[in-house]
This record gives structure tokens, sequence and C-alpha cells, in this order.
């Protein structure tokens, strides 16, 4: 046990954590699972703060590799990086920091996982959309979107204030309320309709209707994986990307960004399950 | 594997650190080593940094919870912290930091370790002695020496400056070469004088004249245990301190202020045992 390399933290085994308001474990688990599974010299802890320039300082001070950044400080970190990579300008939205010897680069793989997604599943471009949701990850989910070429779209989100200018920025329109019908539509749930845990669980994000005349169907939310969105559109025999997707797609992304190898899909996913297990 | 808890890092294992200018790696293995043989949810790593002020302001930001010091850190960077404690303060050079909830206590773990071991060995107050050595761990034990109650001493030191000034610091004489005759005195060296790897790794600090004259014989010197002093010590039949003996208790006390848990002499011994053999 002692004599397995993998094992034994030394001076140059490299850290990667973690900025959260309340952090979870998920992260934690899965890259250091993955770090024993591909036996790389590197260990991951999840960390909250209540300073975060001293933090970003720290982490840069100490050489700490890299930093996945979740609420409340996605945007707060901006100013005190080195570099934004068009992503992470795109949204001016950071959920990956990097420290190459001493530079901090910030990156969001949200909107690369969304965007390579969309290129995997073949969505056409010129393709309309209805989008449910106005928070940081519509953001991200928007963005990619519009840079694959949907300009055609309608976001619907209940808070007016948010869901208005989410819809706005990118000259869309705005509602309140799913639409009556939205024909060969992508179908995009950013909301936590569906989610395991959430109040509205077991509310479909779109309804029968919609889903059924939908060209495709994206469903954010990971936890189930067969929302009961996602449970319609395979009934209605439509195509779905899937929130585990996006997950498992993201967590690559920054885990290549850290470590400088790519895992595969499978591997991830393995120790994905692996983290949710705890 | 992955099933042992003490295997599994999550966001509530604590990080103890150490701060060092060309970091070893024997820290980061006997903590390591014994937080695995005590079950502690807790991970050490080793770090340096060119931006000392950073690497504090970090390590109080993510609530690091230990951070053993070490050249050349060990002065500046008391400014940076809270709280000194009497043995940090004694000496104005800390070696061991600890974050009570974003409180940043300084402690000289050396000074606890050779006024205890003083202590243990019944070295009498009054004692004469003989120091040989300058550098910051020469000062460390010569305070011990002297709050132990031994006043009346003299400083071998081949720097003058450095020797002089630390003689005169405690009211003691100074002289670049040991004396011709020191009957009954501690004989102390905190020179590389007899360190395996170093240039003078041959050269025993002190004579057999005085060695053989000695009321006890305290070698800092803790690789190898048997130095070419202590095996002169042994052989002539007088009482020891042997270098080993300060760094696991120096050890003990540092684990127990970042743990809460006080491992035993064997424990620790065994876990430097480990630290050695990397």
């Amino acid at each position: 046990m002692q004599d397995d390399p993998r094992f034994t933290i030394s001076r140059d085994t490299r850290l990667c954590m973690s900025l959260a308001g309340r952090p979870g474990n998920a992260g934690t688990r899965l890259h250091n699972h993955l770090y024993r599974q591909l036996g790389l010299d590197c260990v991951y802890k999840a960390f909250t703060t209540t300073d975060l320039p001293a933090a970003i300082g720290g982490m840069r001070a100490l050489g700490i590799r890299g930093c996945g950044v979740s609420m409340p400080f996605k945007e707060a970190c901006i100013p005190l990086l080195d570099e934004l990579t068009p992503s992470a300008a795109r949204l001016q939205s950071v959920n990956t920091i990097v420290n190459d010897d001493g530079r901090l680069v910030a990156y969001n793989t949200d909107y690369i996982a969304v965007a390579a997604l969309l290129k995997a599943h073949g969505v056409a471009p010129g393709t309309p959309f209805v989008l449910r949701g106005s928070g940081g990850m519509a953001r991200a989910v928007l963005a990619a979107l519009v840079d694959h070429g949907l300009h055609q779209g309608l976001v619907v989100a209940r808070n007016p204030q948010a869901g208005a200018a989410l819809a706005a920025q990118h000259g869309l329109g705005w509602q309140p309320d799913v639409p009556a019908a939205a024909p060969g539509a992508l179908l995009v749930n950013v909301t936590p309709l569906g989610m395991a845990g959430a109040p509205e669980a077991a509310t479909q994000a779109f309804p029968d209707a919609l889903v059924g005349a939908a060209s495709c169907v994206f469903d954010v939310v990971a936890l189930p994986p067969d929302t009961p969105l996602v449970q319609a559109a395979r009934r209605l025999g439509r195509p779905v990307i899937s929130g585990d997707e996006v997950i498992v797609l993201q967590a690559v992304e920054q885990f290549a960004l850290y470590t400088g190898v790519r895992p595969t899909l499978a591997q991830v996913a393995a120790a994905a399950a692996h983290a949710r297990a705890a």
C-alpha cells in the first residue's frame, strides 16, 4: 500500500483544488480517483474561503496547479487572474483556473463542453431553440448555442429581470412560460426542473406536445440521468443530449487542462460513478 | 484500497503543509505515514514559494491547518502571523504555524523539543556547557539551555560575527576553537560536523579529551544517529542526547499541534524510518 507510488505523496506531488461557497465532495473524489487510475502524481482537495483574493494569491504563491471555481466565485475571481481564454472571456465567468508557473489562466469548461456536445450530436446551425433557465449555467449554454450558429431562439424564465436580460444580450425573445408550439426546435432545460432533491423533481421541463415535435432535447440536469424530460424524449423517439454528458465532458476538459492527460469518456464515467457513490 | 477511509480524501480532509526554500521529502512522508497509521483524515504536502506573504495569506484563506517553516522563512514569516507563543517569541524564529480558524499562531518546536530533552535526561541546572555552532538551530538550543538554568557556558564558532553575537545575547563568552579542557561540562554540537553528506562528515565535533571529562554529550546531528562524537561518547561511557531524539520529539510536538493527537515516540520513530527510506 505504502509502496504504491500513486499513494506516496511527496514534495513533487501536484495539488489541484476547488473553491466553492459550499464545497461538494464529487470533484475531490472524481479527480483523485482518476489520478489513481492513471497513475498521476497529483492530489485534489475542495476548499472554501471567506477571502477570495488571498485564496487565489495563495494558489499562485504555492504553485497549486489548478482550481475549479463554483458559486459564488465565478465572476468575482476575474480581476485576480492573469488571462481569460476565449471561453471565460465570452461568458465573463470562470469555472477553471490553470496555474502556469505563477500565471493564472482562466477557462469556462461548461461552455467548452456544451459547444463540443452540440458538434458531436450534429445539431445543425440555424436550428430554432427554446431554452428554459436564466442562471449561470443557462448563460454558458446560451452562449454556446449562439456561437454554434443558433440565432433563432426563445428564452423561457420565471424571473423576468434575469430572463429578459439574458435574452436581450443575444437579441432573443423572452417569456415566462413555455410556448404552445415550437416545431423542429431544440429544447434545452437549464433549470432544476426534474432534478433529484429539487422541489420540482417530478416536473417535466417541456410538455409532451413540445417534446414530440422537437428536433432534439437537451437536459442539463444530470441527476438523475433519466429526468422526466429525458424519459419523455426517449418515449417519443426524440434525440437526447443529457446532463451526464455535460458533466463528464466538462470534467475531461478540466482534467486535461490540469494534468495534460486526457482520460477516456469511459474512465471519467467510472470515476463519476465512484464520486456519486460517496 | 479505495474503500479505506484513510485513502479517501474528501472536502473535509485537512491539509497541512510546509514551506522551505528547498523542500525535502521527509516531512511529507513522515506526516502522511502517521496520518495513515493513526487513521486521521489529513494530508500533508511540502511547498516552496517566491512570495511568502501570499503563501501565508493563502494558508489562512484556504484553512490549511498547519505549516512547518524552514529556511529561509523562519524569521521572515513573523510579521505575517497573528500570535507568537513563548517558544517562537523567545527565539524570534518560527518553525511551526497553526491555523486556528484563520488566526495564525506561531511556535518553535525545536526549542520545545530541546527543552523537553534536557528535562528528560536530567541535565542539572547550573551545569557548565560548551556549545559549538552559531546558526538558527544553535540559537534555539542555546535559548533552551539558558532557560533550563545553564548560565555558565561558552560558544565555539568559526564565524566571529555570528558566534560573538549569539554569545553576547546571553552574556556568554565566544571563541573560534574548542577549549583545551571543560571538566563536567555538557558538550553540545549544533554544526554539520559529523553529518552524513557534509564535507566534515568524519570530523568529531569535540576531541576525546573533552568528551571523556564531560557530564553529558548532546549532538544535534541526526544523520547518522551514531556520529563520530556520539560514538566517542559511548566508547568513553558518557551519557548521550542524540539528534534523533530532537527530530522525533520536534515532530511529535508539531504533529500534536496540528492534529490534537500525540503519537507515541515509537510511532514517530517508525514513521521517521519510513520517511528516511524514500
